[in-house]
């Protein structure tokens, strides 16, 4: 995986700087390190020290992925040459800034929702930048979160426009699907709630439910004695402000595009040490 | 360009189906409108337009980059095979979000400001998504704001590192540089504002400078007769909460990291048409 | 998914003519078809068709993927530039040989299997070749087998290494894996299949079993009421030769290396028409 | 050379893992080897221990390329961490298990022309896996064969489409060709086999020839004076099963498709050591 | 081939706008034509005419590959946007400056020589720039002139470097080669040139050999009866101004790196039609 | 940049060897140097010192870039396997015969106009070999020249095609551009040399100006106290050869496309120590 990261982490650098950093100075040996600005949960430290191992700058000492930060935290310090450190800080910044933000944003709704339902799984969705989902991805795991579908690739979901083109949803089910791959349904009513649980998915997205629609179709599908054999999610518009309505009631995922497209990003910065 | 931001789209695709799209329904022609379900700036039309030349779909029509959108307004009409469409949706609705996102943040700003200032430049930073900064300054740009450096090969930018590793601004300034490249200087003190312009720098960020700072270094820029020799730019943590408080000042810059980095992205679905 | 498919299909082209084709001939226009050698199940004709839109070949007419072909079967027929078809001929009738083997070689099994048990499941591995493995998962399919895993991102699977080093396959079920994810557990036991299902395994892989051992464990997995609760795969070593032994058996899953790595490549060859 | 077969590499693990490995267990550094379950040549050696210094994995022992290997044998013996090992199995495996089909193959007939003939080269085609032909290239010789054309830049072979464009054989030879490059000719008939070695070819493929043809071909040629002005080459559906046909016959070269499309594959496993 | 060049001309123009032209002026449709300020002969055309369709610009006329142009001559007629235009013009205009500067020192060469000696060939070498060959190759044959190698791995030569790693040329001819490669051995005396013409050289390189030194060469090798087995090649230093130094002699081929690494650039400019 | 560098020189490496060096000699640790064949300036050894990284060969001693050098000069010595060197060598050389070529012109014209203009600047332009850019850009630096600008996205220039599109020099300047890049204006006459000061370029490229004109638009400018605020460039077919016509001059900037399109490379050869 890390030589995958590398070749990743070779075209941000490429992204930045095209024709080399043309802010020459003589290059000398330093120490610098990288403070935290503000408070959160750390996540891109493992991949910047790959980026620092490209750049062949030494990491003296480092937080983990995961921990607690307040600003002013020195969460990095590393030793080279400052010709690498001065090219390299921006994109070790930008992905430590992204990832921290989304991991911190996952670990407040993982918080949140923990006071009041100890089981329950916040998910990512595929609402990601285009070309950095890995590490978003990662960065949902570092902050608690579970990463959802990878891709197009990993599990089948059939949202209702798939429904509207299969012509019924019983239709849109009988399609080809590998026997590894989970098949997930959204549904927008109890009653499609129940139906898409009779017809054998795996998992049931109750998309833009109000709780109490979450709670109506959780009461029916345990009538029915089909409660335990589907995995119940929740969708639609949930953030850190509002997920506590959520949070209590009988499901056993809430999905958040919000924490991998809004996240405020946290800042650090990049201070070479005289 | 175009085929540049191809070969890049290309790239987002493979990371949204490395194998496929798995959620296999029987393909037929269809309409789909896109929607937005917020207000803002649209962005990343244009970009979206090449994406659905490469995946075979007819854009019926679409309105345009920098309209203001409200929730609900249809934004694109396409038509073509619904495999296409579905495969490509995310992607597309992906650069849309975060792209409608960044220049609704930075309209924003250019608008708080627009009614104190009529000529000071909204800017961005290199805070950016590594691996979507294009199309994060594009989406700058149709918000009204200006790109900044692309890069580290665009214009020179000395930092309070690169004059602690020269030693001083002086020797900072002597290093070479291309005749055709800019050179901007971050200064932390009224002080070195001064010092910066009698070097010859071209621009002068103020840095973290409070309101009375800015104040103070544009006096003394003016009464040395530097004031029209120099473009000043704050910078440092500015939003569309604060930036109010820097619009009034004779800066012609102000930049920030927020509108790349943590601007709201905008909520878009795509809805194929019965 | 094309656009991804024409990328990979320049590399392959790249692969064939780092220089060029040196064979040169003066060009005309000219209609050529593509003939199979032997009987056999057909893949590959979407692909070469992407091929082909390429290079500017156009498709006149051709038979489909899925289609059983006999020696001397026209499936192909083609015009263009004689110059473009010679090129790409090699690369053409590559794609077609080794995904019309792999297909023949899946369906072989099934239409095997198929008459003794009308639902089990012929399915691949990931013992493909470094680089094609899109294509043959592709060819699995049209041959009517199930893709199985594409890649180590979307299924869990246990085998004895990671018990091993786990300590325990309790352990080893313990840990992090998203609710999107099935989980498969390789066992060597009937004892390991029944604590697997106890655990909550979504799939048990029989490794190496012998049809009896495989009995067994679906008797003792009915008795304990957890037979319907997993999904039974057997593997290990089972060609087109062997396959009948598991056939009858209770298993919902045959999977098979073979198809990938040794199906015998139908061969096809391109006739340009006088 | 390396450097190149790493960046492959690199793609064939990102085929294997676009999301990383999901079967996540606590790492630990560990000792494996992995063992043939086979006869057969070993090929691929020299490759996946570039693949293992990618992946930062030790490699304590190993047997080496053109090894004869019988099922048991240990061919390498590691050390790691699990995580990189559990992650780069497969890719390492597939490896093994083409390259050394495709040299027990080439090996096997080889052994069976020595035994009638010790000077006839057994040569490979580029009838290859897209994306895969550098590494089965390797292996054939590893299994002491030739490996022929590697792609259309390399050599001219003008074939009976060839012929047919130019018109006439005089007409296709008379076409551009660097005096770099030799010129091969594939013919159908003992006339047209005289004919190309009159106009200068530098080697004449006797295309799907009855061992008789063959004869009487050489026997034409050596009449002429021209039989050691040109290498005679036979092909067309030669397997290892008769390939004894042509061995005893006055031909240079005997080339087979086979040996790198349908060459059965050879199995190999990686086992953790406790 | 066509869908291999565009890659490397998509490649090129990100080389050249990594962020877009940002001299923006309002587009419009206009005609350019683009013309040459030199005489020379002309090459690279049909490439452009690749990169023109990539960039969705029409190209209405334009003259040949190959063909003698005159300072002035308008070479391509062009219709499209002006900012497709604009963006792309240098890109194009480098690789007909290039290209077209190789094709006339190659022509001039072979002109000096066809007055003293209607065969020998003109032939490059692999002294091209990185990147690049692929087109400095074309251009050489536009010019007339023999493409020799096209890398290191379609013809083998072994020259003072391998000869005295392998001890001898005996040593370094013995080892393996594909029969499909010419083997071409540079040699520094008369000597050695007769050694490499007995042990089966098929090219011999007499490599800065004075005129007399090649007369001697050839000479001794008639005596033997093995001129006619080998092709005689020369080389060190050769320009367009000292050719006919060796075009009299008996050799077939002169190679030349000047004509690809020291070609004077023709010059071209684009001109926009009012 | 290092990382980026090694990218394309594996690139290099794939053009120079796409399977491999077939120039097969048993490998050996050998010494090696690499030998100037010409006088001139040297560029380049700090790209192939991590080319022998990439190849692990080891720098054992060099000269730097920048050095002059004389024909006969060992400008470096290294150590590794002769497989490695050998199959490295080519480019190597390529990109030092290349790279010496520009910083040797480009330092005859720096030292051309010393003697006459202690300041005045030589520029290259954008006149460079499609896909070597970079390195030739790196090159004119180690020559004493300016680079100018990297490629369409780091400086504005309007030239003639723009300022026809536009309609006017007037409307050209009134684009949009970012305030962190320096527009340059092309002009053809003196009057437009003072328009476009006016206007307030920053830079004003006087394009095939004769000396007088020059030295009349230098009047003009200082005349209407304009002088200081532009930087004056002069440009048009300006080489080694008549460099002189313009260094005394009253201009900042001399440019020529010259120095990295047409520059005569410098040679050096490799040889491997007995």
């Amino acid at each position: 995986m890390k030589e995958i990261i590398k070749k990743k982490l070779i075209e941000f650098l490429e992204e930045d700087m095209p024709y080399g950093d043309i802010s020459v100075v003589p290059p000398r040996e330093v120490e610098a390190e990288i403070v935290s600005k503000e408070n959160g949960v750390l996540a891109g430290v493992e991949i910047v020290k790959i980026l620092f191992e490209l750049a062949e700058i030494e990491v003296i000492d480092s937080m983990n992925d995961g921990d607690l930060i307040e600003a002013g935290n020195v969460i990095m310090r590393i030793h080279g040459s400052s010709e690498s450190i001065l090219s390299t800080e921006r994109v070790a910044l930008n992905i430590l800034m992204k990832m921290s933000g989304v991991a911190t944003a996952t670990r407040r709704m993982v918080e949140k929702v923990r006071r009041l339902n100890n089981k329950v799984i916040i998910a990512a969705t595929r609402k990601t930048t285009p070309g950095f989902r890995l590490f978003e991805k990662i960065a949902v795991e570092i902050g608690g979160g579970d990463t959802h579908r990878f891709s197009l690739s990993d599990c089948v979901m059939l949202k209702d426009n798939h429904i509207a083109i299969a012509g019924s949803l019983e239709n849109a089910m009988k399609m080809r699907k590998s026997f590894t791959k989970k098949l997930e349904v959204e549904v927008g009513s109890v009653d499609d709630a129940i139906k898409a649980a009779k017809l054998g998915a795996d998992i049931i997205m109750l998309d833009n439910f109000t709780p109490e629609m979450v709670a109506e179709a959780s009461e029916a599908l345990k009538r029915l004695g089909l409660r335990d054999k589907v995995i119940l999610e929740v969708s639609g518009e949930i953030t850190p402000e509002n997920v506590d309505e959520y949070a209590a009631l009988d499901v056993d995922v809430i999905s958040s595009g919000y924490i991998t497209h809004s996240a405020h990003a946290i800042d650090f910065s990049l201070k070479v040490l005289q």
